[in-house]
């Protein structure tokens, strides 16, 4: 079952179509499972679809658009059954950053921007599938995708103050931000205020406090926690009200105004080149962060129903969803971490569920898009503020200053650039960073003096074990691949330790964790056997691994070798150094 | 001796200026070794200046002075007692390249460029060189560094061909190169091609066939050695004398013309921010392969005769030499292989040797100018094509292609980018993707079943060797450090293995080559420990290395690890599975 897309039967058409796998058992149990969590996702969508269009500086309706015929795509392209694809927070954030130095909010080409900017996101995730390059992901490393979402959380948190301030500003930075929103807080207005005020406090106990109310109240935990759900649109509901019954527009709240009736308009994304050079770049974050985001949730949701999930066939669904969303209307989205937790615990069995889910912001689209007409602007930040804010954790800082200083180093950087600098800046940083700090720990590798553990066959590091040696013969563990990057420090550092007066005849070189020679590093081999053979000291090999010995065969290096490649250390030493030489190091006296 | 750079007694100022720790015992032996040397590469480095400076397009002068200042400057901060620093082929490339882009040719601010580059590039490397950042240069592998310098002897050779046909022709790339020269082939200069064409041919003589000639004449080795070097100087002189006595200028022969009389004159580079802006990319890139091409052959000198050299103080040397360039009318410099091999093979034992070498080309320049008005371009351009064409090496791809097929890619990739896109893309690309090539390399590790080889404590991948395994316990010895490029692809491999069937209890992962699990990584094991745990498979781990295991101790990895840590991985296997249950596997049968 869990291999099933590996192994199609038709071709490969059921590799691009799951829904030709999981379509022919649908069953009528499986579709109501779907339906329930169809209808508690829909709740839960329609205030958020709105809220993040307004975060990426879009028309209200956009959202709605979003959250349709993508949802519909992914049912189709896509292997989780339970990832809820549609406008996200940190995606909106990036499509704002994105489209925001190339137009202004509010205009044709605004919007314009937004669409093309998803139809190209489509294009790299599906080039990126069908190619199978969806291990580019795995560059971006936990902690800095941990640190991106902190800080963009905190971006957006901030970002969304202005409507509960009912103030004007902008910026994409948290510091260009916070000195927009002082510039104006005297412009605040109070009546918007404590509307977004009140609703964020209202939400934050919906979260926390309404679910235990309800059970004490005696409901059923599924109705409780439906209704809990809900909060946000009560939210909306009851603001709407306040501001249709006292006309609260004409007191300076700003609502959400007009918003077009019926189902999503057929688009087409722009075409124009110089349009594309300026938003690929952006268009390339956005797949892989939107892609890395969306796969987390679907792994982690697949675990624990011992199901798998294709990532490169993930990387189709996603495409295929923000090409819908290009050409309905709509803008880039991938799956959501909150939304898709609801649709698992709802019981969505299926892709299916999506579809459902679609029909049912259809149903919005068509019917109450009138209603929201007096809607404040403050809620829907408020509803944004309260979804992001559990987004920014800063125990990623702590865990990794304790575990591993080159990972803190990555997930600092990248949380202090993207706040400084915005979005786009911050995450590239922070994986470049990860990738420099790697390379420059293989470039100066762990080199470990190594002894026989008495009793045993098998050798340690002379400064932490108590080990036996012998005075003529030196051996050094490598501990990384050997390539360009520290061919030239193996052979400073071999060199240096030879030199040092001990009168050594053999040195071994211990290749168990040598996994690659490179070219380079081979000359720096060859380079070290000359050097030795001229100091009379002759040079071995011991325990160098299969694929790295295939390589070895291949060259004259083993040739011109002046002493032998052995297949186990305790070989080496047997042959090298009389056992009754040895003599005991303690680990203290190496040190 | 070889280790005084590293323990100065002076506190820092050794370190800085190598020439206190010679200098002291600088003895009228070692001056007279140095003087011969001098004058050898004195001769040789004449023709090489004006060349070279012709070759970055600009005035013939710049060369010499780029031969006098700079030489002195190394002799004072270098630390190689052979390296003889000037202009040389792919550095002089490599400025026409950077400078062409932003003036022409025979202009002030072309010759301001290049003079603002040399100084550019020089604070560059005293940078590096007081930050220690000589390791950065070790990216560049070996083979991107083959395949760049043979691409560019190839576009230097080409370029040149338009001197030696008398035409104009002009670009950065090969094929740029060569449109230019058949555009313009009909404007040939017959009489300038047979000066040309008869330098070449008489300098591949001198190479290949004077010396033998002279010593079968009777002359000493080190006469005839002399004089085959002066080869250059001769074709120099009979060309020249044939242009002042034909008057070949007006037959349309391009001749060198005025080249201003006396030492150099003291510059300022530009402070022009802007300028500044556009040279710093093809600044960092000169200064970083003229530091590898200088350091290559510094070391490979110093070797021979049990020096060494400091890398990260040899970075301050060839600063000092490329901002002397920039004060005294000249353009950047570097450590040249050729005329090094020269001065050592000559006898050079100090730097003074560049000091002397210096002296001699301030008299070329203060008297031997007049005399070069009549000399032929061709002839200049033919030395330069004589020089480069031995820098082509094609032998680097069959050895790549034969020992590793990443080098390969890099190798061809680097060499065919070069030629179409020009040096610094060339180069670029050849360093991103050995790196690139290296980081796919490590995100796809290879895992190994193994097993125990039957009498020994020694354990190997069951499908080389014939190994004992037991039914219940599998062993995976995980050949990478686990990081975050990797860790969802062995979480992946891990679970997809115990999935297929065999009634699995325990799963050893053997640790001997992994040097570094981070956070990604070590959230990966937790994910797998997790799974197997659900699965009722114990995980442990074998032969984790001290500081790795140094790391897991600072989290509650081992306390919620189901299994154990065990030191040999003989341990293991006698702890899990009775050593009597265990059966032999033959090495074929498993593959």
């Amino acid at each position: 079952m869990a291999y099933q897309m590996k192994r199609p039967t038709l071709g490969g058409l059921k590799r691009y179509f799951p829904i030709l796998t999981w379509g022919r058992s649908y069953d009528r149990d499986a579709a109501t499972s779907d339906l329930v969590a169809a209808v508690i996702v829909t709740i839960m969508l329609i205030p958020q679809s709105l809220a993040y269009a307004l975060l990426a500086g879009l028309p209200a309706e956009m959202g709605l658009y979003a959250s349709i015929l993508p949802l519909v795509a992914y049912a189709i392209f896509g292997t989780s059954r339970a990832l809820a694809v549609g406008p996200v927070a940190v995606v909106s954030l990036m499509t704002a950053a994105a489209v925001g130095n190339l137009a202004l909010q509010g205009t044709a080409e605004y919007a314009m921007a937004a669409i093309t900017l998803a139809f190209l996101s489509g294009l790299i995730l599906l080039v990126m599938g069908v190619f199978r390059l969806g291990f580019l992901a795995n560059f971006l490393s936990h902690p800095v995708i941990a640190g991106f979402i902190t800080a963009s959380g905190m971006i957006i948190a901030v970002s969304q103050m202005k409507h509960i301030l009912g103030i004007d500003a902008h910026g994409h930075s948290l510091l260009e931000i916070l000195r927009s929103l002082f510039a104006h807080l005297g412009d605040a207005n109070l009546i918007t205020f404590a509307i977004g005020a009140g609703s964020v406090a209202f939400l934050f106990w919906v979260r926390k406090g309404l679910k235990p109310l309800l059970l004490s109240l005696g409901l059923k935990p599924r109705l409780a926690d439906i209704l809990a759900k809900a909060g946000p649109v009560g939210a909306v509901a009851v603001t709407t009200l306040l501001s249709w019954g006292f006309d609260l527009s004409s007191r300076g709240v700003a609502i959400v105004g007009d918003v077009p009736q019926g189902l999503p308009p057929l688009t087409m994304p722009s075409f124009d080149a110089e349009l594309w050079a300026s938003l690929f770049g952006s268009a390339v974050l956005i797949s892989i962060i939107g892609f890395v985001e969306s796969i987390s949730v679907a792994q982690t949701l697949a675990a624990k129903k011992r199901q798998r999930i294709t990532p490169d066939q993930e990387l189709v669904g996603l495409g295929a969803s923000n090409v819908a969303a290009a050409i309905s209307g709509g803008y880039p989205v991938t799956g959501g971490f909150a939304r898709s937790v609801v649709n698992f615990d709802a019981g969505a069995e299926t892709p299916a569920a999506g579809a459902f889910t679609a029909v049912g912001i259809a149903g919005a689209a068509l019917f109450l898009t009138p209603l929201l007409f007096f809607l404040p602007k403050a809620t829907l930040a408020a509803t944004i503020i309260v979804a992001v804010l559990s987004l920014v954790d800063f125990t990623i800082l702590k865990k990794t200053w304790g575990y591993h200083r080159a990972d803190f180093t990555a997930v600092a950087a990248t949380i202090l650039l993207t706040l400084v600098f915005g979005v786009e800046i911050g995450v590239s940083s922070g994986v470049i960073l990860s990738i420099a700090l790697f390379l420059y720990k293989t470039s100066r590798p762990h080199i470990a003096e190594v002894g026989l553990v008495p009793g045993t066959e098998h050798f340690r590091n002379i400064n932490r074990h108590d080990v036996l040696t012998h005075p003529e013969l030196v051996t050094l563990r490598l501990d990384e691949n050997l390539y360009f990057a520290n061919s030239r420090f193996i052979e400073d550092y071999l060199l240096d330790r030879v030199g040092q007066g001990q009168p050594v005849k053999h040195v071994v070189l211990m290749c168990s964790a040598v996994n690659e020679i490179d070219l380079s590093a081979l000359e720096a081999l060859e380079e070290i056997n000359r050097q030795l053979s001229d100091m009379g000291i002759t040079l071995h090999l011991s325990e160098v691994k299969g694929p790295v010995m295939d390589r070895l065969h291949r060259t004259h290096f083993l040739d011109e070798l002046t002493g032998q490649v052995f297949l186990t250390q305790f070989g080496a030493m047997r042959a090298l150094g009389p056992v009754d030489g040895l003599k005991p190091v303690l680990a203290g006296d190496a040190a």
